[in-house]
């Protein structure tokens, strides 16, 4: 019964989703507009239960209402109430703007898939490395987009720092939308320069997160036969430590490790 | 015999993709229409033979016909005999189109390569991690792209979510067109998260793929014929240690490895 | 208090590039234009007194002025000043200019982090290696610039040799701007030939990154402090293996390792 | 003195693919021609020499000239001496470009790094997996481009199914020139599906160099101490094999392994 129930709400979900993408379509919304307000209507029905059931159900519902999910909830199934009190087309529009907000209903899936957790843990595992390799990443494009404002100045697309910071990012990460170019010889040289070394520095996120995974495979395949356990427990006699789990005898001066289990040595 | 015929294939089916394509090249259809056309009768006659052959041969003709490569080979075939009967230029145009499906007999030969099967199996292995990543990098898209949306809105080319969420993908894969790109100072610091997202992203996948790899890779692989596990076990008589696991005597001095089997020692 | 200071210097560099950046836009600029100069004036005073106490403090004052960081603090201080001596314009323009080597100031950040050092030596490490593949890049960059540039010529847009070099390091590195594209079929075979050329170098820096963190990952870290290496010697008394490097005497029996040690076992 | 003579020529190659570069680019070409002129006459000059030396000095005089490298010191010295016998602008622009073929001179410092064949070495190792990798690559981008031409035509850029697999292939490797873009909704969606293929696709390579990379890693390191080499000898009285290298006695039987070296047993 509950299953039936959160598959259904799955499928509400995106299927809400589908619907406000399919709305922002000018095309699609003139032609079938009708169909479109009726699956409106059906989902916003839905999570209004859905949302007043989960305040009743749940143990705290202030906690709740003032969650995360619980404002995106609740912004995203008013619109449609608030269309009739207010008619302003102009006020509507923003109003229907909230219901955008339904989109980060998807990150109620994640919990339905196990690996999501894996990954999630792995990344924060990493998470010093990563800040670092952005932060070379941030170093390097506000320098680099400082020289390129320079050297091409405004007449050649790179208006401000800001943009070209911005330009350089574009072309670190090798995504090259081209809307801003250099043209100058020097701007195309240190472009050459900024492209090999954002190709370089893509190796380092791959590498960390490889790092990590090798990381995560079990110790004693790392280890090998000719590694051993080692307690802490100290020798009664010369204090020597790390002796084998199953020592019975000090390995340095051959005294027993614990004489009360003996009457006599 | 056999496997000559299987070169024979193998060729037409090159040249038929070749030709397919260089027709579809107004400049070089006007020229070499006439071989092209002839070109086009000796595959034809020959795919036909190969078709009706194979139906013959095979065991379950109708398992064939209706089979994914069954129906290809037959659309892909037929074009050229309808465009007899059929005279309608416009109706041809779409006949055509059918010989563009023999592209796809291009799989055909993924058999004829023994690696190819040992990555298809790789990819599968590693089937669930991809799915997460690809639902991670459509999450990312559609809520990125929804706020694009708002925030760019369609005056700057990002006319409706679904383009969006296009222009979110062409980002995060760092593809970056160009087509559209952002104009507001608040797209363009938007566009930079998900760019440095996308740039950290393709690592996963990477890791995953060489994680896999490593797993692949087995010991013995590495090892080759001329290495062997050996124990730990020592001679009580001469101390040799580093014995085969199924050594009965010690390779050094000769006596038996195991006392009990002895009186004495 | 030393560590309050380092927190505000921080600070205040941050401050100073966000300044500099905004100050370049020009709308901002225009508007708060009061404020900026404002926040300058702070900025520079700050940074005379601690331009002045570092040559106070320092050890070897001349080092430091003389040191790439003393040349920039000097220089990245003393633009507002020059303000008042020369007031013509299109001289200030110039000098203004020398702010923005305040940017390099951010580069004095990096040694509040542990991780970057780390990096810095994985990437020195690995220095001959990166050489190398820049030299592949360049190479065939150079190579195929000039073939682009015969192939495709001037009309479409490789101007230049050097271009057609700038344009195939574009494209190896997978950025692709597009301001450049080859329009000739034979161009066009190239470009997929250097696309596919570049998508496949990427493989090399990571794969090396990859192995030096591998190599890097000490096999201590892993194990941490309850493991230690033992040894495969055999107690000759009771056959007991696994003894500690540095043991005298069996874990097991209590009985020395060593028989040269006594005169009869 | 002949270590010398290396350094200068590999100068000379430098300067030379410099100078050519430096000639392409009209404006430098039209202000310093006499500069570019004259360093054009000592590098022919000192080129003739060399490749006359080297015919003179080599072994197989025949097999030099003939030889690739051969080919490209004779057609790009000649030019220049040719220049003289045909004055025929039309003429000298082709023989001109002949020049560019130094530019393969460049493969010739390959020699003098080392990493460089280790390099070559790894990618040979991996060569089936790559073709593979290529072959995919390949199929994927003829299938897709295909189909792009279908849903796009010629209306919207995709003028042909070579160029369609063109773009294919810009955007399977993520360079997106955005030279072409799709525009309908339905290439659109099929452009994502390619572009996410692409970017799970780099992890291949990626996968693969860092495999080969690991395989590179010591044997022994892989191996541990619970590993050791045995040869192929056989028992002479059971005819066991896999003998450690320093073996006496037969590890299944315990007879001698070799008594050629004994009078008696």
């Amino acid at each position: 019964m509950g299953k039936l129930f959160d598959v259904v709400l799955l499928f509400l979900i995106l299927l809400s989703i589908v619907l406000v993408m399919l709305e922002s379509v000018r095309e699609i919304d003139a032609k079938y507009h009708e169909i479109l307000y009726i699956g409106e209507w059906i989902i916003t029905i839905f999570f209004t239960i859905e949302y007043v059931a989960r305040i009743i159900t749940v143990k705290k519902p202030r906690a709740y209402i003032f969650s995360f999910y619980g404002i995106i909830d609740f912004l995203s199934t008013i619109p449609l109430y608030l269309s009739f009190l207010f008619a302003g087309s102009s006020f509507l529009l923003s109003v229907r703007a909230l219901r955008l907000l339904r989109v980060f209903r998807i990150l109620k899936l994640a919990r339905y898939i196990g690996e999501a957790t894996k990954l999630r843990k792995a990344l924060i595992s990493s998470r010093a490395k990563i800040l670092v390799f952005l932060f070379a990443v941030l170093v390097i494009a506000v320098i680099a987009g400082t020289l390129m404002y320079i050297i091409e100045g405004p007449e050649n697309g790179f208006k401000s720092i800001p943009i070209s910071v911005y330009w350089c990012i574009v072309t670190l990460t090798t995504v090259g939308f081209g809307d801003i170019a250099p043209v100058t010889p020097l701007g195309q040289l240190l472009a050459t320069v900024i492209m090999i070394l954002g190709y370089g520095i893509i190796a380092v996120p791959t590498g960390i997160v490889s790092a990590e995974y090798t990381k995560k495979m079990d110790q004693q395949d790392v280890l090998g036969e000719n590694y051993i356990h080692v307690n802490t427990q100290a020798c009664l006699h010369c204090g020597a430590q790390k002796h084998r789990d199953d020592a019975k005898y000090c390995h340095k001066c051959g005294e027993e490790l614990n004489p009360k289990n003996h009457i006599e040595t």
